[in-house]
């Protein structure tokens, strides 16, 4: 897979044919899963380790799940568990891990950028799992997937995705504004003024602060989480009131189209982003809520993205 | 094996021939064990979450090197380490793991009832590994597997079990008393009465607070943890005098039918339930400490119940 | 290979036969590394435990990943992690491990001997990753590794290695004058009186405090590690001044041995034992830094380890 590039940072670096290709390889993956007892061999003998130094059930559980279901000798540090303690600085650390000639690196952290500054340290591939408020790559790539999936292939184009909620710090809101845009999407921004980034026009988007005049025409509708324990120093009155304006209540869901779709990353704060019967599908037909598969879809996505860029990786002599 | 039960919360829902029938593949397991190398594959390709909310060595241990030794893919999570930090609800957490499609989750909870709870939302098979005071029931059935190893496969029958201790919070209490009562025993509880919780009759036990009067008559006798750090608020004076009563000092011991077994499930408190040279073994002649028998029947039992719960689930397509 | 000791407590009770079978056994493995997706099967269906009561990077994950390298069911446990946090002892804790059969167990702990203890209780081969000021044995075959491949399989008879710094409480120094002295190297250890320990001569060592004079006759310079964190009692006045004496500054680069070996254990404090621009080698020709090629080899090192020790316990029936 020669036209990869050597680390999966963001969704900025993939051209359309490569997130098609990554999409096929989930697909190919998910239908796998499938069978009995089967499990790959993609990694056998292959080095894949979990560096994260911020907390996560889900994505971290699903990167270890595809790992061991392709077979891969997996490692998982986090960062109070190593020397760093000691007061080592991060650069030691990777030329640390660099020297036990890991296949593949995948990285969590609070500060944007430091998947790509590791990046220089070693020959292995590094995949991003998430950095500040900069790309969630492999988030994106699911919810991409998890559209194809349910929508159909050609879905994609023209499709009309609603991103709402905190724009200004979401690192799954820029990477999915990259992916369903290199797909041939038409991506409106939905939030309160202050949390809407000055210059978000300038990667292609519209930028609303009127969700009830933006959720009628929508195909798909994202919803991002509200960060409860940045509140206090948050540019919005009160959760209330972002739930009045900005949360998917029982009467917002009524007048979507029926054969919209309702995502939302994870971990949903109830009766804050999404009304909680509305989030347990508890509304009878209407907008189909993915949350859920958005979950599971992580794995064949996870398996492809180690799998293609373990493989390339560190040839024999 | 269709008739077992979707999940094993406790022994209480479990009849003599299910029973019967985990204890031979124990022991059919422990009999592989013997051979070097030999590693079985039964759970190759399937998913084994181990969640525990409670620290523990033994069982969280043993869970883990049982699900390696039959090819598993194993995650181990624990609480700090999950989403539940950042506020996430147990319900969301399980939908999200459920959406991972694991074949068996281990729980330990400090809460009575927990993996039930938690069975609701996973088509997995869930196996307590000890909630509250409610069961622990592998600890039940290494226990009856123990017995059965050293006095023979028929020494259940009219066998007279005595559990001394803290009977008022303890699970391993309450799956033995199911356990052994199922198998045809005769069960005797003996502690202070202030632990001796009302109502406890009505397991179809004898209850008495002499361990003096109880002990002569025992084939084995089970004792329970006191958990020191609960002791503050508790029931009975002091350390010192819940050993004068009913620890087994040597004393005792050697009041007790030279055949008989000593059972504790760990970890004990030397010179307060028991003596330490008694513990130790180094009475010489007498009753046989099996403790560390429980600790090493820990693996094939749970082998087995990994192996007969893993393999009824999930299907292929 | 009867011949060994049943367990790796340090270089001390090995003979130089038995050191260069282990450093033949390294470079095999490191040879099969270099094969893509080769993966050792020696201790398939073995179990290796690492016990870790010392934070670590590199000496975990190297243990870690040589044992996923050979196929073993692997166990990672942190006192936290464990009952010793309902108060168990040590040695209950050990009764317990025992009782599950490992086949290896890997040691380290802050006090020195605790591995030998803990081998009291265990049929196991004990490996220590380190004891307090004890010993650090693969550390010592690691840097003797990296020696023997850098400069030839001969050159470690009649090599000259200083070692400088704290030799008071150094166990990756006790064990490399072991392992170095037996393979028929001579060493001078350097650094200020008072982390000079009386008797060091015994160790049939040369002692000095005055680098200048020791460093331009030095092939091998192993740097040991200022523990900053116990600097505030310690027995030097101030970083700067350790520096200022005991420092591998440029201008003391500049006066070694053009063909001479640079190593630390890790992790390096940039600017105290080391120029941060003698690290990174960025000061063109002269001395080899070789302190990533330590890194590098203690998988191939620590996968030699635990095959040799790994095979030879616990036979079958």
């Amino acid at each position: 897979m020669g036209e990869f590039p050597k680390d999966l940072l963001g969704i900025k670096a993939l051209n359309v044919s490569q997130l098609q290709t990554l999409l096929d390889e989930a697909a190919r993956f998910k239908g796998l899963s499938e069978i009995p007892g089967k499990k790959g061999e993609e990694l056998k003998g292959k080095t894949v380790i979990n560096l994260f130094f911020e907390p996560s059930t889900r994505t971290r559980t699903s990167f270890e799940i595809a790992a061991r279901r392709l077979s891969a000798d997996l490692l998982t540090m986090t960062p109070q568990a190593t020397s760093l303690a000691k007061g080592e600085s991060l650069k030691d650390m990777m030329e640390n891990l660099e020297a036990m000639r890991p296949d593949v690196i995948v990285v969590r952290h609070g500060a944007s950028g430091i998947p790509g500054l590791l990046s220089k340290y070693t020959e292995a591939a590094v995949i991003s799992a998430g950095d500040g408020s900069h790309e969630h790559p492999t988030q994106a790539l699911l919810d991409l997937f998890t559209v194809q999936e349910i929508l159909g292939a050609d879905a994609l184009e023209g499709l009309h995705l609603v991103i709402v909620g905190d724009l200004a710090y979401s690192r799954v809101a820029r990477s999915n504004i990259y992916a369903f845009k290199k797909m041939g999407a038409r991506v409106t921004c939905v939030g309160p003024a202050t949390l809407l980034p000055p210059g978000l026009e300038s990667f292609g988007v519209h930028v609303s602060t009127d969700l009830d005049r933006e959720l009628p025409d929508a195909d798909v509708v994202m919803l991002l989480r509200i960060q409860k324990e940045r509140q206090e120093k948050m540019n919005f009155p009160s959760l209330a009131e972002y739930t009045r304006f900005f949360g998917l209540t029982k009467e917002r869901f009524s007048r979507m189209k029926k054969e919209a779709l309702i995502m939302h990353p994870g971990p949903i704060n109830r009766g804050v982003e999404i009304d909680p019967d509305v989030a347990d599908g508890l509304m009878g037909s209407g907008p189909k809520i993915v949350i859920l598969d958005q979950v599971k879809n992580g794995i064949p996505v996870r398996m492809a993205v180690l799998s293609l860029w373990g493989c390339a990786r560190r040839g024999g002599v």
